[in-house]
């Protein structure tokens, strides 16, 4: 349901008797985006402020009073101040008692203080309860309207009753309020708003380094080889022929990358004999950020198919074709029709086009509101059956790529592989072992070591176990 | 809110005597990982199992009970044991009155037993409070904080506070409570984790279906036709050509399909001359998985225009291409331009690309988050009238694409015609009819009907009704 | 969880003693829909009428009595009758009090009342607990169970008790109830099914404008300018060639636009010295619809990449290409390789594919469920650097398409400059003016302002404001 600025308006028709008031203290901008938003949603407002006087800026209608005396006209008091100077209201302890304090403060680093804001501020006032509240709010989309991003304000607090007005206040500004738990939440919901995209600065970070080698690899076999031997100028393939190399051969081997882990674990499951001992923890990372290294791998399969699809169009490719008929025709040569060619290039092809097409697919199954509509079955449907059959048609799309020329050692220069065999590596090696993993003697022990069977432990028990308890 | 395995560290720093007791009957598997998590979570755990000797593989801190002795450790009590035992339960029914049990069961098939496994364990212990929760959840999941996949919990029963307290669990652990209502709400709940896309299984069906006998026509047409009379071998067809042939007709007879049931049902309507009487059941079926036989659609549609933009680069064409030129070139062969060629060309292919980009706009507006964020004027406005500008779009593209050859004998090879007729019966039909439907006349009694009015009924009360009430 | 029609019959087989009633006043459409679902999920349902004689259209096992009858029969009363008639209530002040009432009516139009309906009974029948609901949800839909589109209830009211039970009963229905608040959020819901995509009227219409603007000076240019001074006969380039060419124009104009109103604002604040005086009117609204005119950009861009992609498919480029070939093969013509013409043709198309995938990037994190899920600072990164880099992108593939026709005057006819400089002034101007302003000593003062400090602000005031508070 968007909410346009326009339709607070009949809001403020409200006859102030009805209004509820609500205090908030300090004055800094946003105290008073807040205090704007609440007026115009039909709320009082009055001001605490260690300096009671007439502030211009402040939103018309509100009042401004000392922060004891504004404190004594409701009893939801949002705590606008900085966390440096909560202890001021260690001194107003008895008049907070009772009250709902709601602390909107966020740091400026991740774990800055060894507790969180709200936490702090619950061991100064006591008598209060403490609601963390509205800081991953921004007072710039608080004051225009524009809350086009997260209008999500996520809250916690000890007191459920006073969680519930502080959450009937958010939805009243318009935002939706996520109900986190207790205050021991609160240290996560103010790191939240610092934090940017955590989970993706390894995977980036991977495929930027895979990226700059894989560029580097073929700019020496395409562009400075050529140069050396032959004196050619081929420098302007790097602005298409390069990147339409680097980008599958990246995609590939991160599609590989993706699937790694679970073999890794499954020997690693294997090998034990059992599944109670954790991952050691770069696995278990590795395996946390699967679907970003997935989703970084679409990009660039994306990027590859459109580089490949204006092939036709690019200033080379044509003059080379026109060129190349012109001699044809000039020399009178046949050039008979090759059924095997005709097989190996439309294979490649269809293999490229379903492979791209699963891999949007599971790309698609990703985005949050539709992995919310499935359930874990579906999801690991989905994630697993077709993850791998989009790994089976990309790696047999790049074998049959490489056609007749495969390993051929007329290809190699400076000793150098063609590119595109560098990307076969960590795709074969994963579909090798899952094909062993998959055999039916092995993949009988793995299943066994998933329900829970250990190689290792007393039988009697675990069967027992196994029969009455999930 | 992404939470990473690491986030839950600061919670365990909690100082023991605030922590919360929560028992879990069982010692399987998920009880186990269930209980880590929580543990981890700041939860004081107390396991209930027949034999509570000590057990090597329980989360260390955590403590073992028998069933009565653990049970009276806290109020809140996660029956992690299958159904079938749940009978030993009804020997502790004393302990447990007034208590919140948790059924987290899980049952192997759909309706497995008459009644849900939470609505027979409240039969067996009356008097506690019983809240289904948790049988969404996978034990792995909990254990490696790996929760890409739902973190939704489902969450029923009859005591409100007793689901509160449940669901101030659920969100200690970074999920997502959903609050599904009474108990009643268990059947369904328990039945969702089983579910492998049932929406999807029809039509899946039926376009597999659809695929292989379109398949097989065109093999029969352009690989045997041609290899039995003029004894050419087009097999390489079947990997780009034919696909490309199969999956535009794919596509457009399932966009049909899509808008048939609609004309359909407004027929039955108009010969019925009222909206209330229930449609038969298979057009009722068959309306309910319009968005997925839609969805099916769009990914023929996009197969089909990745196959076709690789047309310029596949082998066969660029030979063919070339080839013909030289022999123009060799025989200096006059080829005049031709602007109605040029017409036909551009048009096909405009309308095609043009179809092509309102079909993506529809399946981005049936994405869950789309969807949620439109009302239904504006859903009805983007599926019917969006639907029906995609649907005459893609069936001037086939017409355009039949161009001259449109029903012409030559092209009839063993009386078969073209196949790209066969995609134009379900959707010309469908385009007809709903021609007919919106004439002014029909229009406006359909109208009447879908209003509520009756050819049948005693005017004077409906007219009546039609006044005062919704 | 999708719900599907079958799931509700097992919800039948509760014994009557436990079923819930509810009472239904009126005996309309929706109200007949919503009894028959209503009772289909296990609830007994009494309608109210002002004539209960035997109805043959309502769901069988419903009771029908007059209005104080019914209402003694259940504490919940769903008013499905028009807001005209709500004064036949004032009789029944006495029974309704301290029941809850739902008002479950729409309008025909918004504003059409001074207050919203459900605030209207509330001031008819003061002693009654009204909720706003299920006003969002189709007759049709509660019926035919296809709840595709929003299966959310928006729900308000002041009775927290009352709006309790009433998202009970919304979620026995399968629907997800989203609590707003207090009844004052009323009006914003039952304005809320009216709306037809309120925010894009204008970006759509301004788009259209553009379209049609370019469609005509392409015309002029590429096939009124040829017919009258070579005679030739160009229309077929109406189909492809012409809209091939507005699409990117208003792609890049539009994308343009959604970055001009912050450099604007940047500048108004730069002016005036502080951040704490609103926009003009215009500029507010020009800036809450960027995200409406980049999702119009994005999908000019799309149709632009795919009209460029199927250019080598087309009849006259394939046709084009094969005489000049023929042309030069025969006059035995050379036609060297240009290194330049290379590196200008790669780099356009490269940019112009670097841009697309940026923009679909920006397009994807616009989702609202990829929205909800980064924070404040991703979204900001995302929309601001990501969305400059496509905008630097997709210019330098516009600027380098021009190459060295860049305002030549032999490109002019009739006085009127290519196409794409039209595309080219926005964009330069945002980015000019951007770059003016990321220059350090301006950016400083920029980033004060919007820190809160004020030029001519009292600047102690301001300090220790900005010291204590947030």
């Amino acid at each position: 349901m968007e909410k346009t600025s326009t339709d607070t308006l009949p809001l403020t028709m409200i006859p102030p008797e009805e209004q509820e008031t609500v205090c908030i203290f300090g004055t800094g901008d946003f105290g008073r985006s807040l205090g704007l938003k609440m007026i115009q949603c039909g709320y009082s407002i009055v001001f605490g402020s260690r300096n009671p006087r007439a502030f211009s800026l402040l939103p018309s209608g509100a009042e401004v009073l000392s922060y004891s005396e504004a404190a004594q006209k409701s009893d939801i008091i949002i705590i606008a101040i900085h966390r440096d100077h909560y202890d001021l209201l260690t001194t107003l302890t008895e008049v907070l008692r009772g009250k709902i304090l709601v602390d909107v403060s966020n740091n400026l680093k991740m774990h800055q203080y060894p507790e969180s804001n709200a936490e702090y501020l619950a061991q100064l006032v006591p008598g209060a309860h403490i609601v963390k509240a509205f800081n991953t709010i921004s007072a710039w989309a608080l004051q225009s309207g524009a809350l086009d991003a997260s209008r999500q304000a996520f809250i916690c607090g000890n007191d459920s009753k006073a969680k519930q007005r502080v959450m009937d206040i958010v939805r009243a500004l318009g935002l939706t309020p996520l109900d986190q738990g207790s205050l021991l939440a609160a240290t996560e919901i103010e790191n939240y708003p610092l934090q940017l995209f955590p989970m993706w600065k390894f995977p980036l970070y991977f495929s930027a380094i895979l990226c700059v080698f894989l560029f580097v690899y073929c700019v020496i076999r395409d562009v400075i080889y050529p140069y050396v031997t032959e004196k050619k100028d081929h420098t302007f393939r790097m602005a298409v022929s390069i990147p339409n190399r680097v980008f599958p051969i990246a995609a590939l081997t991160l599609l590989g990358v993706v699937y790694l882990p679970g073999v890794i674990a499954a020997i690693l499951q294997l090998y034990r004999g059992t599944k109670y001992r954790r991952f050691p923890g770069w696995l278990d990372h590795w395996m946390l950020c699967r679907k970003q290294l997935g989703l970084i791998a679409l990009g660039f399969a994306f990027l590859h198919a459109i580089y490949t699809l204006v092939i036709p169009i690019r200033y080379y490719v044509r003059w080379w074709m026109a060129n190349s008929t012109i001699t044809r025709a000039i020399s009178k040569e046949e050039n008979p029709f090759s059924t095997t060619n005709a097989w190996l290039s439309d294979l490649y092809l269809s293999f490229g086009i379903l492979g791209f097409f699963f891999f949007i697919l599971l790309g698609i199954t990703s985005l949050p509101s539709v992995t919310n509509a499935v359930n874990w079955r579906e999801f690991r449907f989905v994630q697993s059956k077709l993850g791998y059959l989009t790994l089976i048609l990309c790696t047999a799309h790049t074998l049959i790529y490489g056609g007749k020329r495969f390993l051929s050692p007329s290809s190699l220069r400076w000793y150098l592989p063609s590119a595109y065999i560098l990307a076969l590596i960590i795709p074969c090696t994963v579909l090798v072992i899952k094909f062993i993993l998959i055999l039916p003697c092995i993949d009988k022990t793995l299943t066994r070591i998933r329900q829970g069977w250990e190689r290792n432990a007393k039988c009697s028990k675990s069967a027992l176990n196994g029969q009455t308890d999930i």
